[in-house]
C-alpha cells in the first residue's frame, strides 16, 4: 500500500524538495509513498484568488481565510478520504514519535501549511483538523516543519530502511533519548571509546547503554525523564 | 551584514531546497543571508571516501566517524570563524525561540547534519558542538531539521519581514502561545467571529487576547504554562 501524502500549501514548488532524494526518494521512487501538493489558492473563489484577510480586531499581518482553505481541506479529502488532516501551527500540541508511528501505520496524512499570521480558527473545528507544533519556534510558514514530519514518517514505512531494528531502538521510542554512539578510530585526539564497548561482553554493554540512555534522559531531558518514570510505576 | 548559514551534510543538494523560495529566497537574493552547503564526504581520508563505521559495542546501523566530521567542521570554521557550530540530533537540547532570536542576531550558523545512527559523541566535546532537537521525533537524518532552524533565524533578520510587529507578538515570543486568529467573513458555516473583536474597542481586544493566549497555553502546554508562571513570580 501506498503512503499518501498531500499538502496544503501556498508554495507547492517546495515539495518534495529535500524529500526527492535520499531514502524518502528512493522510496517515493519506489511507490512507498506518494505526494501531492495542492495550491491553496486554486481554491479562493474571487478573480484575485485571495488567501488572507486582515485579522479581526486588528493587528499586524494577515490570516488565512478559513472558506478557502476549507475549499481546500475538502478537495484534499477527495483525494485521500481515509487521511488525518495536520495543520502546522505553534499554537498545536507538540507532534512526537508515538503519533509519528500511528501516522506512519495509516493510509497516508494530509498537511495543511500556513504563512502569514496563521490560520482562522475556525478551521481546526469546521473541517477536524489537528493543530501540530514541530519544536518551539516560529517559522515563515508550515513548509520546513511539514517536511519534518513526512520525513519521519516515511523512513518507517515497510522496506524504507534497510536495517529493521535501526527504527525501534532509537530515541523516543521508549520514552528515553538513545545512548551515545561510538566508531572507530578507538583514540580520536586524546578521547577513547568508553572501555566497557570494547569488552565484547554484550550483557554489559547492553547494562551500560540502559543506564547511559536513562541518565542522559534525567540530565537533558527532565521532561522526558519525570514521564518514563511515571509510566514505569 | 549577511548572516552566514553553512550546513555539513552528506546531501548538499538539499539546499537551499525551500528556503530557495518565497520569504527565504528573497532575502537570499537580496544578500541578507547566504548559504554554503560542505559536502562531509569530502573530508573522508580514504580513497573510499569513507565517513561512517559499525557502532563501537555492536547494534544496528552506522555511526559517523569522528576524524571525518572534524575535518568538516574545521573547514566550516575557516568559513564562518565565529558562527556557533550545532548538530541536529535527538539527543539534543530543544531548540527555542529565545535561541533561534540569538542566532538570528549574530554572525550566522553552522548546521552539522546526522544520517544513520547519528554522530560519534566524541565530536561534541571535540570541537564545542551544540546539540540541537527539533521536536521529539526521529528523522532519516538532519537536513529538514536544519532547514527548519534556517527558516527560523532568517525570518528575523533585518529588513525579512514585512510589518516589524509581526516578529514579536506571535508563539513562545513571551513564553505563551499567540491568540487565536479570525477574519472574514464575519460568519462561517455558522460560526462567527467572537463578538470583542469586532467592537472597536482595542483594551477589551487587548484584554480579551491576552486571556486566550494564557488560557491556551494552560491547556495546551501546561509546560510553558508552568515555566510563564515562576518568571512572573
Amino acid at each position: 500500500m501506498t503512503f499518501a501524502a498531500t499538502v496544503l500549501t501556498l508554495y507547492p514548488d517546495m515539495f518534495p524538495g529535500p524529500l526527492g532524494v535520499s531514502l524518502a526518494g528512493r522510496a517515493m521512487a519506489e511507490g512507498k509513498w506518494s505526494l501531492a501538493p495542492v495550491q491553496i489558492r486554486d481554491f479562493a473563489a474571487d478573480k484575485h484568488r485571495t488567501v488572507d484577510d486582515t485579522p479581526a480586531g486588528g493587528g499586524a499581518g494577515m490570516v488565512l481565510k478559513p472558506d478557502v482553505l476549507a475549499a481546500a481541506i475538502d478537495h484534499a479529502r477527495t483525494l485521500s478520504p481515509e487521511a488525518p488532516v495536520l495543520a502546522m501551527t505553534p499554537r498545536g500540541k507538540p507532534i512526537t514519535q508515538p503519533r509519528i508511528r500511528e501516522l506512519a501505520a495509516g493510509p497516508g496524512v494530509t498537511i495543511l501549511c500556513g504563512r502569514f499570521e496563521g490560520f482562522d480558527e475556525r478551521i481546526f473545528a469546521g473541517r477536524n483538523v489537528e493543530e501540530v507544533a514541530v519544536g518551539d519556534v516560529v517559522l515563515s510558514g508550515g513548509e520546513c516543519a511539514a517536511l519534518m514530519v513526512l520525513d519521519a514518517c516515511i523512513r518507517l514505512l515497510p522496506g524504507v530502511m534497510g536495517a529493521p531494528s535501526s527504527g525501534t531502538e532509537e530515541s523516543f521510542e521508549d520514552g528515553l533519548l538513545e545512548y551515545p554512539h561510538y566508531t572507530r578510530p578507538t583514540e580520536w585526539e586524546g578521547r577513547t571509546i568508553p572501555e566497557v564497548l570494547r569488552s565484547g561482553d554484550h550483557a554489559k554493554i547492553a547494562a551500560w547503554r540502559k543506564r547511559q540512555a536513562e541518565e542522559d534522559t534525567r540530565l537533558r531531558r527532565p521532561d522526558l525523564w519525570e514521564r518514563h518514570r511515571d509510566a514505569r510505576v
